[in-house]
Protein backbone atom coordinates (compact mmCIF):
# COMPACT_ATOMS: atom_id res chain seq x y z
CA UNK A 1 0.00 0.00 0.00
CA UNK A 2 1.36 4.03 -0.97
CA UNK A 3 1.83 5.86 1.98
CA UNK A 4 -0.07 9.37 2.17
CA UNK A 5 1.96 12.48 2.79
CA UNK A 6 1.35 12.66 5.95
CA UNK A 7 2.98 9.34 6.88
CA UNK A 8 5.99 10.47 4.18
CA UNK A 9 6.52 13.18 6.19
CA UNK A 10 6.21 11.62 9.16
CA UNK A 11 8.52 9.43 8.51
CA UNK A 12 11.02 12.22 7.98
CA UNK A 13 10.56 14.56 11.02
CA UNK A 14 10.89 11.05 13.23
CA UNK A 15 14.36 10.97 11.15
CA UNK A 16 15.89 14.11 11.13
CA UNK A 17 13.55 16.31 12.90
CA UNK A 18 10.76 19.16 12.18
CA UNK A 19 12.45 22.02 10.60
CA UNK A 20 11.61 22.83 7.19
CA UNK A 21 13.94 25.66 5.64
CA UNK A 22 11.47 28.27 3.88
CA UNK A 23 13.82 29.35 0.58
CA UNK A 24 12.94 33.05 0.17
CA UNK A 25 15.70 34.45 -2.41
CA UNK A 26 14.16 37.93 -2.01
CA UNK A 27 15.70 41.47 -3.16
CA UNK A 28 16.86 42.28 0.42
CA UNK A 29 18.33 38.51 1.31
CA UNK A 30 20.19 38.74 -1.70
CA UNK A 31 21.80 41.75 -1.42
CA UNK A 32 22.73 40.69 2.32
CA UNK A 33 24.33 38.18 0.76
CA UNK A 34 26.06 40.06 -1.52
CA UNK A 35 24.80 38.52 -4.88
CA UNK A 36 22.83 40.48 -7.53
CA UNK A 37 18.89 40.56 -7.43
CA UNK A 38 19.19 38.73 -11.14
CA UNK A 39 18.33 34.81 -12.35
CA UNK A 40 22.17 34.11 -11.20
CA UNK A 41 21.73 35.26 -7.56
CA UNK A 42 18.09 33.75 -7.85
CA UNK A 43 19.84 30.23 -8.55
CA UNK A 44 23.06 30.70 -6.32
CA UNK A 45 20.79 31.24 -3.67
CA UNK A 46 18.36 28.82 -3.79
CA UNK A 47 20.90 25.90 -4.20
CA UNK A 48 22.83 27.16 -1.52
CA UNK A 49 19.97 26.57 0.98
CA UNK A 50 19.42 23.26 -0.42
CA UNK A 51 22.77 22.52 -0.22
CA UNK A 52 22.39 23.34 3.20
CA UNK A 53 18.97 21.81 4.41
CA UNK A 54 19.94 18.31 2.92
CA UNK A 55 20.44 15.79 5.84
CA UNK A 56 19.02 18.12 8.62
CA UNK A 57 15.62 19.26 7.58
CA UNK A 58 12.86 17.35 6.80
CA UNK A 59 11.91 19.51 3.80
CA UNK A 60 12.32 22.79 2.13
CA UNK A 61 9.42 24.92 0.96
CA UNK A 62 10.31 27.59 -1.85
CA UNK A 63 8.51 30.92 -1.72
CA UNK A 64 6.59 30.91 -5.39
CA UNK A 65 6.64 34.40 -5.23
CA UNK A 66 10.20 35.06 -4.99
CA UNK A 67 10.85 32.96 -8.46
CA UNK A 68 7.76 34.42 -10.31
CA UNK A 69 8.73 37.85 -10.13
CA UNK A 70 11.57 36.60 -12.87
CA UNK A 71 8.83 35.35 -14.78
CA UNK A 72 9.97 32.33 -16.89
CA UNK A 73 13.43 32.70 -16.01
CA UNK A 74 12.29 32.73 -12.52
CA UNK A 75 10.37 29.42 -13.00
CA UNK A 76 12.98 27.54 -14.88
CA UNK A 77 15.30 28.13 -11.49
CA UNK A 78 12.49 27.01 -9.58
CA UNK A 79 12.05 23.85 -11.77
CA UNK A 80 16.01 23.08 -11.22
CA UNK A 81 15.43 23.63 -7.55
CA UNK A 82 13.06 20.96 -7.60
CA UNK A 83 14.69 18.62 -9.49
CA UNK A 84 17.74 18.43 -7.47
CA UNK A 85 15.85 18.34 -4.35
CA UNK A 86 14.28 15.41 -5.42
CA UNK A 87 17.48 13.69 -6.23
CA UNK A 88 19.01 14.99 -3.01
CA UNK A 89 15.81 13.29 -1.56
CA UNK A 90 14.84 15.80 0.58
CA UNK A 91 10.51 16.79 0.36
CA UNK A 92 9.67 19.66 -1.32
CA UNK A 93 6.50 22.47 -0.33
CA UNK A 94 6.05 24.52 -2.82
CA UNK A 95 4.45 28.39 -0.85
CA UNK A 96 2.14 29.01 -3.89
CA UNK A 97 -1.16 29.78 -1.60
CA UNK A 98 -3.07 29.23 -5.06
CA UNK A 99 -6.56 28.88 -4.68
CA UNK A 100 -9.62 29.81 -7.36
CA UNK A 101 -12.75 28.11 -8.37
CA UNK A 102 -12.96 24.66 -9.11
CA UNK A 103 -12.09 24.39 -12.87
CA UNK A 104 -9.35 26.45 -12.73
CA UNK A 105 -8.03 24.49 -9.75
CA UNK A 106 -7.89 21.51 -12.04
CA UNK A 107 -5.03 23.21 -13.73
CA UNK A 108 -3.24 24.63 -10.61
CA UNK A 109 -3.48 20.91 -9.33
CA UNK A 110 -2.03 19.87 -12.75
CA UNK A 111 0.76 22.62 -12.58
CA UNK A 112 1.84 21.27 -8.81
CA UNK A 113 0.92 17.91 -8.04
CA UNK A 114 1.00 15.76 -11.47
CA UNK A 115 4.27 13.93 -12.22
CA UNK A 116 4.27 14.87 -15.87
CA UNK A 117 4.77 18.29 -14.75
CA UNK A 118 7.75 20.24 -14.36
CA UNK A 119 6.93 21.76 -11.34
CA UNK A 120 5.35 18.72 -9.60
CA UNK A 121 6.38 18.71 -5.94
CA UNK A 122 5.76 16.78 -2.87
CA UNK A 123 2.86 19.06 -1.60
CA UNK A 124 1.61 22.61 -2.15
CA UNK A 125 0.30 25.29 -0.34
CA UNK A 126 -3.45 26.44 -0.61
CA UNK A 127 -5.77 29.63 -0.12
CA UNK A 128 -9.86 28.46 0.47
CA UNK A 129 -11.09 31.81 -0.06
CA UNK A 130 -12.95 30.51 -3.28
CA UNK A 131 -14.67 27.46 -1.11
CA UNK A 132 -12.54 24.67 0.81
CA UNK A 133 -14.89 22.47 -1.62
CA UNK A 134 -13.28 24.28 -4.94
CA UNK A 135 -10.06 23.14 -3.89
CA UNK A 136 -11.23 19.30 -5.21
CA UNK A 137 -9.10 19.07 -7.81
CA UNK A 138 -6.21 18.90 -4.97
CA UNK A 139 -7.67 16.52 -3.07
CA UNK A 140 -8.21 14.29 -5.96
CA UNK A 141 -4.49 14.13 -6.65
CA UNK A 142 -3.48 13.95 -2.81
CA UNK A 143 -2.75 10.35 -3.95
CA UNK A 144 1.36 8.65 -4.36
CA UNK A 145 2.19 10.12 -1.72
CA UNK A 146 1.37 13.87 -2.91
CA UNK A 147 -0.32 16.17 -0.24
CA UNK A 148 -1.68 19.96 0.56
CA UNK A 149 -1.72 22.41 3.15
CA UNK A 150 -4.57 24.29 3.36
CA UNK A 151 -4.41 28.15 5.11
CA UNK A 152 -6.35 27.83 7.60
CA UNK A 153 -4.44 30.55 9.94
CA UNK A 154 -1.52 32.88 8.84
CA UNK A 155 1.08 34.27 10.71
CA UNK A 156 0.27 37.67 10.02
CA UNK A 157 -1.67 40.28 12.21
CA UNK A 158 -4.15 41.22 9.16
CA UNK A 159 -5.32 37.91 8.74
CA UNK A 160 -7.50 37.94 11.59
CA UNK A 161 -10.24 39.74 10.20
CA UNK A 162 -11.38 37.20 7.62
CA UNK A 163 -9.47 34.09 9.38
CA UNK A 164 -11.68 34.36 12.61
CA UNK A 165 -15.53 35.47 10.83
CA UNK A 166 -18.09 33.39 12.11
CA UNK A 167 -19.59 31.20 9.36
CA UNK A 168 -23.48 30.31 9.25
CA UNK A 169 -22.75 27.64 11.78
CA UNK A 170 -21.08 29.96 14.13
CA UNK A 171 -18.26 28.95 13.66
CA UNK A 172 -14.82 31.19 12.91
CA UNK A 173 -13.41 30.58 9.44
CA UNK A 174 -10.17 28.91 10.49
CA UNK A 175 -11.89 26.30 12.07
CA UNK A 176 -14.42 25.50 9.57
CA UNK A 177 -10.96 24.88 7.36
CA UNK A 178 -9.56 22.71 9.87
CA UNK A 179 -12.75 20.87 10.68
CA UNK A 180 -13.38 19.93 7.24
CA UNK A 181 -9.49 19.05 6.30
CA UNK A 182 -9.91 16.76 8.97
CA UNK A 183 -13.23 15.00 8.11
CA UNK A 184 -11.66 14.39 4.65
CA UNK A 185 -8.85 12.74 6.35
CA UNK A 186 -10.53 10.45 8.14
CA UNK A 187 -10.68 8.92 4.66
CA UNK A 188 -7.00 7.66 5.18
CA UNK A 189 -5.30 4.76 6.68
CA UNK A 190 -2.48 6.55 9.44
CA UNK A 191 -1.76 10.25 8.95
CA UNK A 192 -3.24 11.53 6.05
CA UNK A 193 -2.42 13.78 3.42
CA UNK A 194 -4.36 16.88 3.49
CA UNK A 195 -2.34 19.35 6.07
CA UNK A 196 -2.81 22.70 7.07
CA UNK A 197 -0.96 25.93 7.81
CA UNK A 198 -1.47 27.28 11.43
CA UNK A 199 0.92 30.76 12.08
CA UNK A 200 2.39 29.84 15.60
CA UNK A 201 1.82 33.77 15.79
CA UNK A 202 -1.60 32.81 16.36
CA UNK A 203 -4.17 31.80 19.51
CA UNK A 204 -5.07 28.78 19.69
CA UNK A 205 -8.09 27.61 17.57
CA UNK A 206 -11.47 26.12 19.25
CA UNK A 207 -11.05 23.20 17.07
CA UNK A 208 -8.74 20.43 18.49
CA UNK A 209 -5.95 20.67 17.12
CA UNK A 210 -4.86 16.98 17.91
CA UNK A 211 -8.15 16.00 15.71
CA UNK A 212 -6.81 16.97 12.61
CA UNK A 213 -5.47 13.69 11.11
CA UNK A 214 -2.65 15.35 8.85
CA UNK A 215 -0.19 17.64 9.08
CA UNK A 216 0.94 21.57 10.03
CA UNK A 217 2.69 23.52 8.30
CA UNK A 218 3.80 26.03 10.95
CA UNK A 219 5.51 29.28 9.82
CA UNK A 220 5.87 32.57 12.50
CA UNK A 221 8.82 31.21 13.71
CA UNK A 222 12.06 33.02 14.33
CA UNK A 223 12.28 36.57 12.28
CA UNK A 224 8.10 36.72 12.67
CA UNK A 225 8.29 36.35 16.41
CA UNK A 226 7.31 32.95 18.07
CA UNK A 227 9.50 30.59 19.82
CA UNK A 228 9.93 27.14 19.46
CA UNK A 229 8.47 26.93 23.06
CA UNK A 230 4.93 28.25 21.92
CA UNK A 231 5.17 26.04 19.07
CA UNK A 232 5.77 22.98 21.21
CA UNK A 233 3.08 24.44 23.60
CA UNK A 234 0.42 25.07 20.68
CA UNK A 235 0.57 21.68 19.12
CA UNK A 236 1.65 19.51 22.67
CA UNK A 237 -1.78 17.46 22.20
CA UNK A 238 -0.72 16.43 18.64
CA UNK A 239 0.43 12.94 17.59
CA UNK A 240 4.26 12.77 17.11
CA UNK A 241 6.10 13.98 14.28
CA UNK A 242 2.84 15.45 12.63
CA UNK A 243 3.82 19.47 12.84
CA UNK A 244 6.36 20.52 11.06
CA UNK A 245 7.99 24.40 11.82
CA UNK A 246 8.95 26.30 8.73
CA UNK A 247 12.21 28.63 9.90
CA UNK A 248 13.35 30.92 6.72
CA UNK A 249 14.95 34.42 7.70
CA UNK A 250 16.52 33.36 11.15
CA UNK A 251 18.34 30.64 9.05
CA UNK A 252 19.22 32.46 5.52
CA UNK A 253 19.93 35.38 7.33
CA UNK A 254 23.37 33.53 8.21
CA UNK A 255 24.20 33.14 4.59
CA UNK A 256 26.23 33.12 2.14
CA UNK A 257 28.89 30.75 4.02
CA UNK A 258 28.14 27.37 3.55
CA UNK A 259 29.32 26.61 6.90
CA UNK A 260 27.22 28.93 8.17
CA UNK A 261 24.24 28.43 6.87
CA UNK A 262 24.79 24.48 7.96
CA UNK A 263 25.37 25.01 11.36
CA UNK A 264 21.65 27.98 11.76
CA UNK A 265 19.80 24.68 9.56
CA UNK A 266 21.24 22.11 12.17
CA UNK A 267 21.24 24.90 15.68
CA UNK A 268 17.21 25.29 14.37
CA UNK A 269 16.69 21.81 13.79
CA UNK A 270 17.95 20.73 17.50
CA UNK A 271 16.05 23.68 19.01
CA UNK A 272 12.99 22.71 17.58
CA UNK A 273 13.46 19.26 18.54
CA UNK A 274 13.57 19.91 22.25
CA UNK A 275 9.82 21.06 22.27
CA UNK A 276 8.23 19.29 19.57
CA UNK B 1 -1.77 64.31 -14.62
CA UNK B 2 -1.17 60.44 -15.06
CA UNK B 3 -5.11 58.42 -15.18
CA UNK B 4 -6.00 55.71 -12.80
CA UNK B 5 -6.48 52.56 -13.93
CA UNK B 6 -9.84 52.65 -13.25
CA UNK B 7 -10.24 56.20 -15.61
CA UNK B 8 -8.12 54.04 -18.72
CA UNK B 9 -10.87 51.04 -18.31
CA UNK B 10 -13.73 53.16 -18.30
CA UNK B 11 -12.63 54.91 -21.57
CA UNK B 12 -11.81 51.57 -23.06
CA UNK B 13 -15.61 50.29 -22.14
CA UNK B 14 -17.21 53.32 -23.47
CA UNK B 15 -15.39 53.06 -26.76
CA UNK B 16 -15.34 49.39 -27.08
CA UNK B 17 -18.28 47.98 -25.02
CA UNK B 18 -17.95 46.21 -21.40
CA UNK B 19 -16.60 42.71 -22.76
CA UNK B 20 -13.08 41.00 -21.36
CA UNK B 21 -12.35 38.00 -23.02
CA UNK B 22 -11.33 35.19 -20.88
CA UNK B 23 -8.23 33.32 -22.60
CA UNK B 24 -8.93 29.88 -20.65
CA UNK B 25 -6.60 27.10 -22.47
CA UNK B 26 -7.78 24.48 -20.85
CA UNK B 27 -7.16 21.09 -21.68
CA UNK B 28 -11.26 20.33 -22.86
CA UNK B 29 -10.91 23.33 -25.24
CA UNK B 30 -7.83 22.82 -26.75
CA UNK B 31 -8.99 19.57 -27.43
CA UNK B 32 -12.79 20.60 -28.53
CA UNK B 33 -10.23 22.88 -31.09
CA UNK B 34 -8.33 19.96 -32.31
CA UNK B 35 -4.86 21.60 -31.12
CA UNK B 36 -2.74 19.25 -29.07
CA UNK B 37 -2.95 20.08 -25.16
CA UNK B 38 0.98 21.27 -25.50
CA UNK B 39 2.97 24.34 -25.49
CA UNK B 40 2.55 24.73 -29.27
CA UNK B 41 -1.58 23.93 -28.80
CA UNK B 42 -1.56 26.87 -25.87
CA UNK B 43 0.09 29.53 -27.75
CA UNK B 44 -2.26 28.93 -30.66
CA UNK B 45 -5.07 29.27 -28.48
CA UNK B 46 -4.22 32.02 -26.86
CA UNK B 47 -2.96 34.20 -29.75
CA UNK B 48 -5.87 33.08 -31.51
CA UNK B 49 -8.14 34.64 -28.90
CA UNK B 50 -5.97 37.97 -28.79
CA UNK B 51 -6.51 38.61 -32.39
CA UNK B 52 -10.33 37.77 -31.90
CA UNK B 53 -10.66 40.68 -29.29
CA UNK B 54 -8.82 43.39 -30.41
CA UNK B 55 -10.82 46.12 -31.51
CA UNK B 56 -14.25 44.72 -30.12
CA UNK B 57 -13.47 43.86 -26.41
CA UNK B 58 -11.82 46.85 -23.60
CA UNK B 59 -9.72 43.74 -22.18
CA UNK B 60 -8.57 39.96 -22.20
CA UNK B 61 -8.01 37.89 -19.07
CA UNK B 62 -5.66 35.32 -19.48
CA UNK B 63 -6.12 32.40 -16.46
CA UNK B 64 -2.41 31.87 -15.00
CA UNK B 65 -3.67 27.98 -13.97
CA UNK B 66 -3.99 26.92 -17.82
CA UNK B 67 -0.48 28.75 -18.47
CA UNK B 68 1.40 27.43 -14.74
CA UNK B 69 0.48 23.90 -15.80
CA UNK B 70 3.06 24.11 -18.69
CA UNK B 71 5.71 25.52 -15.97
CA UNK B 72 8.21 27.80 -17.39
CA UNK B 73 7.56 26.80 -20.85
CA UNK B 74 3.86 27.78 -20.26
CA UNK B 75 4.98 31.45 -18.77
CA UNK B 76 6.79 31.60 -21.66
CA UNK B 77 3.79 31.50 -23.39
CA UNK B 78 1.68 33.80 -20.87
CA UNK B 79 4.91 36.43 -21.87
CA UNK B 80 4.20 36.70 -25.37
CA UNK B 81 0.55 36.77 -24.74
CA UNK B 82 1.03 39.79 -22.85
CA UNK B 83 4.15 41.67 -24.96
CA UNK B 84 1.36 40.97 -28.24
CA UNK B 85 -1.63 42.16 -26.23
CA UNK B 86 0.26 45.08 -25.13
CA UNK B 87 1.58 46.33 -28.93
CA UNK B 88 -2.24 45.42 -30.08
CA UNK B 89 -3.07 48.00 -27.15
CA UNK B 90 -5.50 45.91 -25.77
CA UNK B 91 -5.54 46.10 -21.42
CA UNK B 92 -4.54 42.63 -20.16
CA UNK B 93 -5.76 41.48 -16.75
CA UNK B 94 -4.09 38.44 -15.16
CA UNK B 95 -6.46 36.13 -13.48
CA UNK B 96 -3.87 35.14 -10.62
CA UNK B 97 -5.70 35.35 -7.51
CA UNK B 98 -2.36 35.60 -5.79
CA UNK B 99 -2.37 36.65 -2.41
CA UNK B 100 0.30 36.20 0.63
CA UNK B 101 1.57 37.92 3.70
CA UNK B 102 2.54 41.30 3.07
CA UNK B 103 6.52 40.58 2.58
CA UNK B 104 5.40 38.30 0.35
CA UNK B 105 2.53 40.19 -1.71
CA UNK B 106 5.66 42.34 -2.68
CA UNK B 107 7.04 39.91 -5.05
CA UNK B 108 4.18 38.88 -6.06
CA UNK B 109 3.34 42.49 -7.08
CA UNK B 110 6.51 43.21 -8.47
CA UNK B 111 5.72 39.94 -11.11
CA UNK B 112 2.69 41.51 -12.20
CA UNK B 113 2.71 45.23 -12.04
CA UNK B 114 6.35 46.29 -11.99
CA UNK B 115 7.32 47.62 -15.69
CA UNK B 116 10.62 45.51 -15.79
CA UNK B 117 9.05 42.08 -15.11
CA UNK B 118 8.58 40.05 -18.47
CA UNK B 119 4.49 39.18 -16.60
CA UNK B 120 4.08 43.21 -16.07
CA UNK B 121 0.14 43.48 -16.79
CA UNK B 122 -2.48 46.56 -16.74
CA UNK B 123 -3.92 44.53 -13.57
CA UNK B 124 -4.40 41.59 -11.41
CA UNK B 125 -6.76 39.42 -9.30
CA UNK B 126 -5.63 38.97 -5.68
CA UNK B 127 -7.33 37.01 -2.65
CA UNK B 128 -7.64 38.68 0.42
CA UNK B 129 -7.64 35.54 2.81
CA UNK B 130 -4.57 36.51 4.44
CA UNK B 131 -6.27 40.30 4.85
CA UNK B 132 -7.05 43.11 2.51
CA UNK B 133 -4.21 45.01 4.49
CA UNK B 134 -1.63 42.26 3.39
CA UNK B 135 -2.22 43.36 -0.42
CA UNK B 136 -0.83 47.01 0.76
CA UNK B 137 2.11 46.04 -2.03
CA UNK B 138 -0.13 45.40 -4.68
CA UNK B 139 -2.22 48.91 -3.80
CA UNK B 140 1.57 50.99 -3.51
CA UNK B 141 1.99 49.71 -7.12
CA UNK B 142 -1.29 50.92 -8.46
CA UNK B 143 -0.06 53.75 -10.03
CA UNK B 144 0.90 55.19 -14.18
CA UNK B 145 -2.57 52.91 -15.07
CA UNK B 146 -2.03 49.91 -13.12
CA UNK B 147 -4.91 48.60 -11.15
CA UNK B 148 -5.91 45.57 -9.53
CA UNK B 149 -9.59 43.50 -8.65
CA UNK B 150 -10.05 41.90 -5.28
CA UNK B 151 -12.05 38.82 -4.62
CA UNK B 152 -15.19 39.71 -2.66
CA UNK B 153 -17.97 37.08 -3.75
CA UNK B 154 -16.39 34.73 -6.86
CA UNK B 155 -19.00 33.13 -9.46
CA UNK B 156 -19.04 29.47 -7.40
CA UNK B 157 -21.71 28.23 -4.56
CA UNK B 158 -18.69 26.79 -2.79
CA UNK B 159 -17.32 30.41 -2.39
CA UNK B 160 -20.52 31.44 0.17
CA UNK B 161 -19.36 30.52 3.44
CA UNK B 162 -15.97 32.31 3.60
CA UNK B 163 -16.70 35.25 1.63
CA UNK B 164 -20.38 35.13 3.55
CA UNK B 165 -18.79 34.80 7.46
CA UNK B 166 -19.70 37.55 9.35
CA UNK B 167 -16.09 39.65 10.86
CA UNK B 168 -16.17 41.54 13.88
CA UNK B 169 -18.22 44.32 12.55
CA UNK B 170 -21.02 41.82 11.83
CA UNK B 171 -20.03 42.73 8.21
CA UNK B 172 -19.98 40.13 5.57
CA UNK B 173 -16.66 39.22 4.47
CA UNK B 174 -17.73 40.01 0.82
CA UNK B 175 -19.33 43.67 2.24
CA UNK B 176 -15.84 44.21 4.15
CA UNK B 177 -13.66 43.67 1.24
CA UNK B 178 -16.00 45.91 -0.76
CA UNK B 179 -16.09 48.69 2.14
CA UNK B 180 -12.27 48.76 2.80
CA UNK B 181 -11.07 49.03 -1.67
CA UNK B 182 -13.98 51.88 -1.91
CA UNK B 183 -12.01 53.82 1.08
CA UNK B 184 -8.67 53.39 -0.82
CA UNK B 185 -10.19 54.74 -4.09
CA UNK B 186 -11.57 58.22 -2.37
CA UNK B 187 -7.81 58.91 -2.67
CA UNK B 188 -8.52 59.21 -6.41
CA UNK B 189 -9.51 61.84 -8.61
CA UNK B 190 -11.99 60.51 -10.75
CA UNK B 191 -12.42 56.24 -10.72
CA UNK B 192 -9.92 54.89 -8.98
CA UNK B 193 -7.50 51.92 -9.30
CA UNK B 194 -8.46 49.56 -7.41
CA UNK B 195 -11.42 47.11 -8.64
CA UNK B 196 -13.28 44.22 -6.76
CA UNK B 197 -13.82 41.04 -8.48
CA UNK B 198 -18.10 40.42 -7.84
CA UNK B 199 -19.69 37.29 -9.52
CA UNK B 200 -22.88 37.96 -11.46
CA UNK B 201 -24.04 34.21 -10.00
CA UNK B 202 -24.32 36.24 -6.24
CA UNK B 203 -26.97 37.60 -4.32
CA UNK B 204 -26.66 41.73 -4.39
CA UNK B 205 -23.94 42.38 -1.58
CA UNK B 206 -25.53 44.89 1.12
CA UNK B 207 -22.69 47.49 0.38
CA UNK B 208 -24.21 49.89 -2.44
CA UNK B 209 -22.22 49.29 -5.59
CA UNK B 210 -22.18 52.21 -6.40
CA UNK B 211 -20.25 53.75 -3.90
CA UNK B 212 -16.97 51.75 -5.05
CA UNK B 213 -15.36 54.69 -6.82
CA UNK B 214 -12.97 51.68 -8.65
CA UNK B 215 -14.13 49.02 -11.60
CA UNK B 216 -15.89 45.49 -11.01
CA UNK B 217 -14.57 43.04 -12.98
CA UNK B 218 -17.77 39.88 -13.19
CA UNK B 219 -17.53 36.90 -13.95
CA UNK B 220 -19.92 33.84 -14.25
CA UNK B 221 -21.71 35.04 -17.48
CA UNK B 222 -22.21 32.84 -20.15
CA UNK B 223 -21.36 28.86 -19.38
CA UNK B 224 -21.38 29.60 -15.72
CA UNK B 225 -25.25 30.85 -16.06
CA UNK B 226 -25.48 34.46 -15.74
CA UNK B 227 -27.11 36.36 -18.28
CA UNK B 228 -26.32 39.93 -19.86
CA UNK B 229 -29.69 41.00 -18.21
CA UNK B 230 -28.88 39.68 -14.24
CA UNK B 231 -25.58 41.77 -14.89
CA UNK B 232 -27.11 44.76 -15.76
CA UNK B 233 -29.71 44.38 -12.55
CA UNK B 234 -27.05 44.05 -10.13
CA UNK B 235 -25.00 46.93 -10.81
CA UNK B 236 -27.65 49.40 -12.35
CA UNK B 237 -27.02 52.23 -10.00
CA UNK B 238 -23.57 51.94 -10.89
CA UNK B 239 -21.67 54.87 -13.14
CA UNK B 240 -21.43 54.21 -16.59
CA UNK B 241 -17.84 52.34 -17.77
CA UNK B 242 -17.68 50.89 -14.51
CA UNK B 243 -18.25 47.32 -15.16
CA UNK B 244 -16.25 44.55 -16.96
CA UNK B 245 -17.85 41.61 -17.89
CA UNK B 246 -15.76 38.37 -18.43
CA UNK B 247 -16.99 35.75 -20.73
CA UNK B 248 -15.30 33.01 -21.76
CA UNK B 249 -16.22 29.57 -22.70
CA UNK B 250 -19.35 30.63 -24.44
CA UNK B 251 -16.56 32.64 -26.72
CA UNK B 252 -13.94 30.16 -26.75
CA UNK B 253 -16.67 26.94 -27.87
CA UNK B 254 -17.13 29.03 -31.19
CA UNK B 255 -13.38 28.60 -32.31
CA UNK B 256 -10.89 27.40 -33.64
CA UNK B 257 -12.27 29.19 -36.66
CA UNK B 258 -11.49 32.74 -36.89
CA UNK B 259 -14.24 34.54 -38.04
CA UNK B 260 -16.34 32.65 -35.66
CA UNK B 261 -14.46 33.69 -32.91
CA UNK B 262 -14.84 37.46 -33.95
CA UNK B 263 -18.50 36.90 -34.79
CA UNK B 264 -18.59 35.75 -30.88
CA UNK B 265 -17.16 38.68 -29.67
CA UNK B 266 -18.57 41.00 -31.16
CA UNK B 267 -22.29 39.24 -30.38
CA UNK B 268 -21.48 39.20 -27.17
CA UNK B 269 -20.20 42.75 -26.91
CA UNK B 270 -23.30 43.63 -28.34
CA UNK B 271 -25.58 41.82 -26.38
CA UNK B 272 -24.03 43.14 -22.83
CA UNK B 273 -23.66 46.39 -24.13
CA UNK B 274 -27.94 46.16 -24.71
CA UNK B 275 -27.79 45.84 -21.06
CA UNK B 276 -25.04 48.06 -19.41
Amino acid sequence: MVETFGQRLQERIRALGPLCVGIDPSAVLLDAWGRPDSIEGLEFFSLAVLEAAVGSAAAVKPQVAYFERFGSAGYRVLERLITDARDADILVIADAKRGDIGVTNDAYAAAWLDESSPLCVDAVTLSPFTGVGSLAPFFARCVEGRGVFVLAATSNDEGRTIQRARTDRDEAVEDHVLRLVAEMNQHDEGLGALGVVLGATRDRPRFDLAQLGGPYLVPGVGAQGATPEQVGRLFERCPDGTVLVNVARAILDSGPERSALRDAVRRWRDNLTTFL
